[in-house]
């Protein structure tokens, strides 16, 4: 055993537990709180495992969609989340979270930094269909919580139904199917009162 | 599409965000609360991607490691979570376990809910390589998380050395290398007076 090599390894296991205190705008059910990217990652993974079918690409690597939805948050740990509907912060994103990637992930062993990088970037550039489907998942979960919490944070925000319609288009790049059920939400969230005309 | 299914999923989905609010007994670093099972069971699946080198097995199934990580803990929705040292609760875990696993898998299509059921009973059976790397990640993931934080949860529940390293030696069934380490961590957790000899 090399045990260089598992002490960085383990020491990127204890950074990237800050995950847990990173807290996005969507809230969870049942408490009224914010949910956390550690959380919302694991909530798109097993998404990615029930609703794969859904894929526009039939026969995808759900494995790679898992993988991606896993790590695709860990730049925030420095970089911070950034609202979806926040278009100052959206000026410097990629150059803040460029600099939390080279930070966080050169803590592993150099073959393993690579291969974490490269799927931050492929789930960031959402060319593959294992992209397209994972960046999906990541654009409708917050709408099915947004729902389940009769739009908490929609309201906070003065979020209205033209804004969620435009961001979350991108969800039929990946799944035509769930963009279908998507804009169901948003007509039911509507007429609910949760979400803005 | 059959919308039935769908709704389903999406009812399954909206259930399982319940895992949020179920506390266990370790914390995590950074702020001073205890961790749920929903970033515990996130944390263990980037352990799987980060560590399968290390499986006794070689050439184990990494995705199969990952589905039963995600979804081990989804039975403590209804049954709690019960801690590693809690004699008396160990008593009807099972019977209280498997009746979550019954109400809670069987919100999905017939398909999927044995489909998790078979992963679930797979990661509670420790017969396969799988499973038993999964359950090594799973008991050495609060001793990293204990270790970090000082042993706050060994001091609260004022465990010993010799609990700890009775409960998780079946690390060593998963990997022996991981063993080897958590015994250190052992060692260093006793000397540096976050666990008692």
């Amino acid at each position: 055993m090399d045990i260089n090599r598992l002490q960085q390894q383990m020491g990127f296991i204890i950074e990237i537990d800050k995950l847990k205190n990173i807290l996005r705008q969507t809230h969870i059910t049942g408490e009224d709180r914010q949910e956390n990217d550690a959380e919302h990652s694991w909530h798109l993974a097993v998404m990615a495992l029930i609703l794969d079918e859904y894929a526009n690409e039939k026969g995808i690597d759900t494995l790679h969609v898992i993988k991606m939805l896993l790590i695709h948050d860990l730049v925030e740990i420095d970089a911070g989340d950034t609202f979806a509907y926040d278009e100052k912060g959206y000026e410097d994103k990629e150059e803040r979270e460029e600099q939390a990637a080279e930070r966080i992930f050169s803590i592993l062993p150099d073959d393993q930094a690579d291969m974490i990088y490269a799927l931050w970037r492929e789930f960031e550039e959402r060319e593959s269909p294992e992209a397209r489907f994972a960046a999906a998942l990541d654009r409708l979960h917050p709408m099915l919580l947004n729902f389940a919490t009769e739009g908490v944070a929609w309201k906070k925000h003065n979020v209205i139904k033209e804004q969620v319609t435009k961001r979350n288009g991108t969800i039929a790049e990946g799944s035509e199917a769930l963009w279908e059920y998507a804009q169901a939400i948003i007509e039911d969230a509507v007429e609910t009162g949760y979400l803005k005309e």
